[in-house]
């Protein structure tokens, strides 16, 4: 293991003043976030109840009633505390921690005597917590808890929640653990592992990192403990749909995870481990573990993953399938997933500075996850299709969990709070450091500043990167200060030009993908960034059924569809001609400002042969229409009434 | 209404023999009804046990015990039955039918005192009769052995089953009909009315007729019976995981089927209706039903039949989704549907003789429904997929219902014993004649007799129709008789050829699709015909999704299909070009002796970009590689090993 790590510059120091990014951020802050909290206290008239708050308070002996939504249910207020914390981290608002804190009092009001904190154990089945770890999320609500207890001790000063999660931690350890008399479980959902490692780095405490290490050395051990806690329980089982305790693979516990060679079962709860394991290996030097990582990296991004960074190519068990199968309409491809992707993406940045991660989380972040959420930051996509046809969709039940415009809120809500907590630490994301270097590995505009040799080093960042590909970096420094700057080429681009200090640089693009300047740095030093931006026609790998004969458009970080808002209905019948010329063009009025992609097309199979209403013939020519084709960003589709869409075209070869 | 039926040549008089078809009938003598025998007796150790016969015995009092299997497993023995009656209708077979007539003493000590027989409601919920229509198929189970019984006895004399029938169908009309004191109720699958117009026709007694049409009447009338039943049973349900009392369309219960314009739910369901509908139109001259067969007809075979005859679109409940909604790989396609369809069709041709009903029910027959049973005659496929991937198949959820190999038999069988009776008497399908003509509706050879003026006239049919597109007819009459043959021209011939004794026949084709030849027809006169048999790129409506862009082969009635076994794995990057030869070939040792079609083609997609393992590229050629495309028809698939298949290919535009 490399002695020097690389570490992220603290969200503390980083502000987001961004074309692109900018308006999801005050978004986050004065929508989202107001607008989950009236939802987890059930005054969302539209919206299913959350009961999220309400079984928090009877917890803690405010109010009296029965246990309502999933057992999960807690994790909510856990994610909405994180992304109030990094709200708070950023810019101070007393009203929302006044909101906060008052939470929080109600959450040590919950916490039992022994330090454990379960609102559906505590009030709904109190003699039976650590019964069911492979169904019931106790440790994921945990780890959820630990992650907000992190965020908000570092965002206020406060350690009245970190106090409530030791304790909690503690507990825990207490309860398992390699000694005879623990038991030996692990949680159906991981979450519990990489909070754990949080909750280490916060407060030096190495039982939390040894912790998180037997959670990941259990995982997939023989005999089976989902097994045995069933056999225990007596044959009981939660959700009754699904077979967690004896489908190993759903949780990823079919093998060992150092030995595990392919992404299997649920996708968020893969990368959630995956980021775990990743943590754990930056740590302990675990090289195993950290083979075990860049192995099931490799078999997602290179065989499992969606070109919108999507994962997840079923419905069932919200799941991986198998290697290049990747149907764009019937597809899971959970907000979640992708959230979860960039987590692990962000933890192998800090293990080793290769743009390939930063490619991935970029590809993630500018089409799924903001896909993922309504302009208007009330709606969201639990799941985000790359075709929808809205009347196969109404009428076909492989298309069951597909919705074709985003919904308010849902009974089981993890997206929206992880977008919120995600996109209110998306600062966090932007620079990485490693020794005397600084990696851009996201172009996000804003200010960063950090230390080094003593002094402060500020860092302003003007960026038109997602639509122009224009990139400015203003350095301050206190004192002049030698350290290198490393620059990410994304894989989209076709050529850098550089200039430092308005003079022409001559760029090298290094192995790991990132162009190194190293010199020693003062005051006004400057670099302008510009990266080609053609538009690509991306096609799939050959074994990919879905995408064979058709092709997607690329340009810049965008993944772009077809929607019938401009297009008409029946896209299937568009084909895309191999030479045509594909303009990009501004459209600022157009869904929030947006560069649409129009090209010469054809419209097939619209023959006169068809008139007479047969639904096979044996004399139908091939009659094409010429027609041009527009384009829009895949994140911005179905903000204009339901209709068809596709992200895959087909190809007139 | 028309005055002059149309009929159908009795069973009794037709013996097939037949290049094509004596195999198939062979095998339903020999293999099929004695190994269905078998398995309705669990006597088969590789399936799962039937219960069947069990249950009649135990209803008898010869056994103790309780009801298993499906709530309509009645249903089987009584298939099976109707089965062996067709059979016995064209050869005689002491042991078979003393198989049967054991089987009907059983039956008769299993009928309760007040004529009611069905061993489920007798053995499990004996106060429960008639309290849950939708769900179930106490109707349904006396529509199936009503056939039995009328088959029955037309082939043995024997009466003793009719007799059986003819109590429970009184016991029926005292529960059911327009009398208050009546129940107003209809069966959630629909049988019983199709089976009391043949029990109608079988004794002639008018009650039978009425109470069809009774059935008929009620069905989605409002208030909603299947809702009041729920009801007043205390809202219990026997199929949890369906809603089959309140998904009102799933038993096509949504509108009076005379108001129904769009072909809707269980797609078996609804051509047993339809069939029903038929009838009673037929025989009452109901101009609002026929037009209602009429339209469902249409919107059936014009926007919701599959290319080999199949039909419903998706697994959740078996049934039909939207217009031109027609993926082929998560189709649901199954083998009793397309049956369904042909007594649909047969019922049409006996209103009306046009050739479209007759080509409908021929590309179902050669192509679902024998795609539906192996070359053993022991392996059967109940879903009839247009594609298969099978490493996709067993990863992914929305193929949870697909096979990719024939199965041994059912837990819920109805295709294997459906399979057989249609086979067993597809003799019957063959001929039509009304007034003075006989229609030849499938080129089936064999022999076939009927009177006209007194005199016998006999038809010799020599055919090698399904592979060369030639057919003779020689004719044997008593004394020379005026009547006209109607020879059906199919809809997939380019030209036909016709010699009359030899000498060239000017043909005719009518509006209605047949070439009429009026004469006094005489002893040994001979009829010669050749019909073209171009291969045809067969293409999908503009508005299927799923066939854009593609084609699939037709030659003659067989619909052709690609496989891995001779094209190699990845079906989906073979690419037809737009003007390629195509050749037809005779290959005697293939899969019983099929004719293969083979064509120029190319591989696309398989340029060395690909060779370091990215999912994406943005700089990927079109490289293509020319190879040879081999089809065979779809009926003969998976017949060696497990593998790729596609019916509908790419097109290089």
């Amino acid at each position: 293991m490399a002695t020097s790590q690389t570490k992220f510059i603290p969200l503390r120091n980083i502000r987001i003043e961004d074309r692109f990014w900018s308006e999801y951020v005050r978004l986050v802050r004065e929508v989202v976030v107001p607008y989950q909290w009236r939802a987890l206290n059930d005054e969302v008239p539209e919206a299913e109840p959350s009961h999220a708050v309400h079984n928090f308070k009877i917890a803690a002996g405010q109010l009296s009633g029965n246990f309502e939504g999933m057992v999960f249910q807690d994790s909510d207020v856990a994610k909405w505390l994180e992304a109030a914390a990094y709200l708070l981290e950023t810019k101070p608002d007393p009203e929302l921690e006044s909101l906060a804190d008052g939470m929080i009092d109600i959450i040590a009001l919950a916490q039992q005597p022994d330090g454990y904190l379960n609102t559906y154990f505590t009030i709904k089945e109190p003699g039976q917590r650590w019964t069911n770890l492979a169904e019931c999320h106790e440790l994921y609500c945990a780890g959820h808890m630990i992650e907000a207890a992190v965020a908000y001790d570092r965002a206020t000063g406060k350690r009245k929640l970190l106090d409530i999660v030791c304790r909690f931690a503690d507990h825990i350890d207490s309860v398992f653990g390699p000694e005879p008399e623990k038991l030996k479980g692990y949680d159906g959902h991981q979450e519990i592992e990489l909070a754990l490692v949080k909750l280490y780095r916060a407060t030096g405490e190495e039982r939390y990192l040894k912790l998180s290490e037997f959670f990941l050395n259990q995982r997939g051990t023989r005999p089976h403990f989902y097994e045995q806690e069933w056999e225990k329980r007596g044959g009981t089982v939660h959700f009754k749909e699904l077979r967690m305790s004896h489908d190993y693979p759903y949780s990823q516990a079919h093998l060992p995870v150092r030995e595990q060679q392919t992404a299997e079962g649920h996708s968020v709860r893969a990368v959630y481990m995956l980021t775990g394991m990743a943590d754990v290996a930056a740590l302990t030097g675990d090289t195993r573990l950290l083979e075990a990582c860049k192995t099931l990296w490799g078999n997602i991004v290179s065989r499992r993953m969606y070109i919108t960074g999507a994962i997840g190519s079923q419905s069932y068990g919200e799941s991986f399938t198998s290697d290049y199968d990747l149907p764009g309409d019937t597809v899971y491809a959970e907000t979640c997933a992708s959230i979860g992707l960039i987590f692990f993406a962000h933890r192998m940045l800090s293990i080793e500075p290769k743009s390939e991660y930063a490619d991935v989380m970029e590809r993630a972040l500018y089409n799924t996850v903001v896909s993922g959420m309504s302009q208007d930051g009330k709606h969201f996509f639990y799941v985000n299709p790359l075709e929808v046809n809205p009347g196969a969709v109404h009428n076909n039940a492989i298309y069951h969990h597909i919705k074709t415009q985003r919904q308010g809120w849902f009974g089981c809500a993890c997206c929206p709070p992880n977008i919120a907590r995600l996109l209110a630490s998306l600062g966090s994301y932007i620079y990485t450091f490693r020794d005397r270097t600084v990696y851009t590995q996201l172009y996000i505009g804003g200010h960063a500043e950090w230390e080094l040799d003593g002094s402060s080093i500020t860092l302003e960042q003007q960026s038109d990167y997602a639509w122009e590909g224009k990139v400015q970096f203003r350095i301050t420094a206190a004192k002049p200060t030698a350290f290198t700057m490393a620059l990410r080429v994304p894989d989209w681009t076709d050529s850098v030009s550089i200039t430092l200090n308005g003079m022409p640089y001559a760029a090298f693009i290094g192995d790991n993908g990132y162009i190194e300047i190293n010199r020693v740095w003062s005051t006004n030093d400057r670099i302008e960034l510009e990266f080609g931006m053609p538009i690509h026609r991306m096609k799939g790998h050959p074994l990919v059924r879905h995408t064979a004969g058709r092709i997607a458009l690329q340009r810049g970080p965008f993944v772009y569809c077809l929607e019938e808002a401009d297009n008409g209905a029946s896209l299937h019948q568009l084909y895309i001609p191999r030479d045509s010329e594909l303009q990009a063009q501004s459209s600022k009025d157009l869904l929030g400002g947006v560069h649409v992609i129009t090209t010469e097309a054809v419209r097939g199979d619209t023959s006169d042969a068809w008139q007479d209403g047969a639904l096979y013939r044996k004399d139908a020519e091939w009659r094409p229409t010429p027609v041009t084709a527009t384009f829009i960003p895949y994140y911005a589709w179905a903000n204009r009434g339901e209709g068809e869409m596709t992200v895959w075209v087909k190809e007139l070869l």
